[in-house]
């Protein structure tokens, strides 16, 4: 497994990395963002699209999974990287976040999570070793225990989450069979700092193949969470990925990568996509502004995606007027372009020993821009 | 304009042609089958996934345009082509089937048409100079004229909106003022063999660089259709192309390009895509049916396409129970390489010499085949 999975740090700076995740589907460059395909596909984009965007890692939800169409027929149609033809390296997270925001009637104990189906009310039961299970069936290269993320405020209710996170951690390590799969332990404590420290000293002294941090970007403000990222990451053992979970924004990206994270993963760019805003690294557009009716301008000048080497911000306008599907598909790919191209350039930057200076340009070009008020994403 | 729009026939089997369409955004080679971009863009695809089909010409349709985003911000935009990012030959129909179709509370005179927009109920009037006009600002390379489509079975109608239709006709000559646009003009005439014999030879009295059939696939049936093109085509000049408008299914493919047709359009592709159902040249196959549940066959095992290439049957029925966007875009590339794969093959036939074989071939096999019941398309 450690062959199958080894780690190598090409270059660093400061707490920084550029590194090599080795996987059976192929090599991820970090640092990396994985767009999400919720329930096995990126949203209105292909597979081809999403490979001539420089994608290498994708994300799959379990508890999406197991619902619809279930693990087991993914299992049968030869697992997750063929159902859905991404052969390169894929992740599946362990179902527990979708079950603490999604689903109803949810009933926690010791032994796992009790909840009712979104779609159809059905009843159903995870446990770690279940949710291993699923994962094992869905086949993807990377894999998460299954945890147990609380909001960030409640410090009773963390103490409580993150010793059930832990315990649940171990059995999943029991529960894990398939050596081609590299199971990633999940950090907790919500926003605060003693409880991060000894969940990451716990986590780090499992030697996993790498270690997720969870439960950020869940509602504290951005201060808090690089507060977090602070005390984790100087705990997490230098020769594993680092992996911060669900986050996103171009800005976090930016600030994760100066806290020596190396993987991301977040619905941001395809969501926004769907609510008619385009990302750039200062800021956001909103299409449906009628300011844009007459605008032949690409949404971003310098930009290289496809979307804005061809169309018009009056033509992506138009198209959501019109309420073409086209819309949703042209700015993904913009908007997964930005992220894509931003983690490229940070990698780029930290070979380069320029990644201060990146950084500083960066949050610069944010602030000069006069941008428009920042949407807030729809929360499903 | 003769240059710019010039048609070579290149082969010939009985009324069949091989052609080539010369216009300013490059060559047409016929038989040609368009997808249709209803408001400037080709349901769920991207420009570069139809190129990537082989798709030549594309449609647009002159009603939904000039109601929204407006024929004037088109052209301000730089027209059709650059506005929806389409370098090859585009068409745009004269706004008066959808008039007759779509909008609310129409007054027909002799001068034109007044009608309430289906968008928001504004109150509008098209003229064959206003179409024109509209098309002019939209800049496709063909052009239609403006005309009345009556349903096919009311003679004393019928015999009114030709007279109309053609009176139009000889307006839209007059109106039209770009070199770079070929005016087609086009034949009406119901059911009855009379009227369309009349309305053939009195468009190909006008000397025009191609004539539509106008008025068939509304209801009338198969043999109907057939029949009506036995009394047009034999009456319209050689050296020209003839369009038959609104046709697209496999059956009609062929059965138009048998009675010398050398283009169609026609919505139903992305249509049944958005509504589960896969062309095959055989039959159909609705996708959310249970028996695809664990099927990991492609659509069509010989079919080239994308989707069957990479996808299974399994999969695309998942991402439509799952209502992912992905579906309609898999499937309109399926349904559109179906029809496009099948022109290209009428076209080698016609060189080959072999067409009446391929065409006892393509009906057999659809005899053969225990195909499901064919889906009724929805109406809009």
């Amino acid at each position: 497994m450690t062959q199958l999975f080894s780690f190598e740090i090409q270059a660093q700076q400061e707490r920084s990395r550029a590194a090599v995740f080795h996987t059976p589907h192929g090599d991820l460059l970090t640092p990396v963002f994985a767009p999400v395909g919720t329930q096995a596909s990126v949203k209105a984009i292909t597979p081809a699209q999403l490979s001539e965007l420089g994608a290498s890692l994708v994300l799959a939800n379990t508890y999406h999974l197991y619902l619809r169409p279930g693990d087991e027929l993914v299992a049968e149609m030869g697992g997750l990287h063929r159902f859905m033809h991404w052969d390169r390296p894929m992740l599946t997270d362990s179902g527990g976040y979708q079950v603490f925001s999604l689903a109803q009637t949810r009933k926690i104990d010791e032994d796992g999570v009790t909840f009712k189906s979104h779609i159809d009310g059905s009843l159903h039961r995870l446990t770690p070793e279940k949710s291993i299970a699923i994962q094992e069936n869905l086949g993807a290269d990377i894999i998460m225990a299954f945890d147990e993320c609380a909001l960030p405020y409640d410090r009773a209710y963390n103490e409580r989450a993150m010793a059930r996170t832990h315990a649940w951690l171990e059995r999943c390590i029991q529960a894990k069979s398939r050596p081609d799969q590299a199971l990633f332990g999940i950090v907790q404590g919500g926003v605060f700092p003693d409880l991060r420290q000894a969940s990451a000293e716990y986590v780090a002294g499992l030697d996993l193949p790498g270690i997720a941090i969870g439960g950020l970007s869940v509602g504290e403000t951005k201060d808090e969470m690089n507060a977090m990222l602070e005390v984790v990451d100087p705990r997490l053992p230098e020769d594993k990925p680092r992996y911060l979970m669900g986050v996103g924004s171009p800005e976090e990206l930016v600030n994760g990568v100066l806290r020596g994270i190396d993987i991301f993963d977040c619905v941001l760019p395809t969501r926004l996509a769907r609510h008619n805003a385009a990302m750039t690294r200062t800021g956001r557009l909103n299409l449906l502004n009628a300011v844009y009716t007459r605008d032949r301008l690409p949404i971003a000048e310098s930009c290289t995606c496809y979307t804005c080497r061809n169309f018009s911000r009056a033509y992506l306008r138009h198209l959501i007027l019109a309420r073409e599907m086209l819309s949703a598909t042209l700015l993904s790919i913009h908007n997964l372009h930005t992220l894509l191209s931003l983690m490229a350039d940070l990698r780029a930057a930290i070979f380069a020993g320029t990644l201060a200076a990146f950084a500083v340009d960066f949050f610069a070009a944010r602030q000069a821009s006069a941008p428009e008020a920042e949407l807030e994403p729809p929360s499903v």
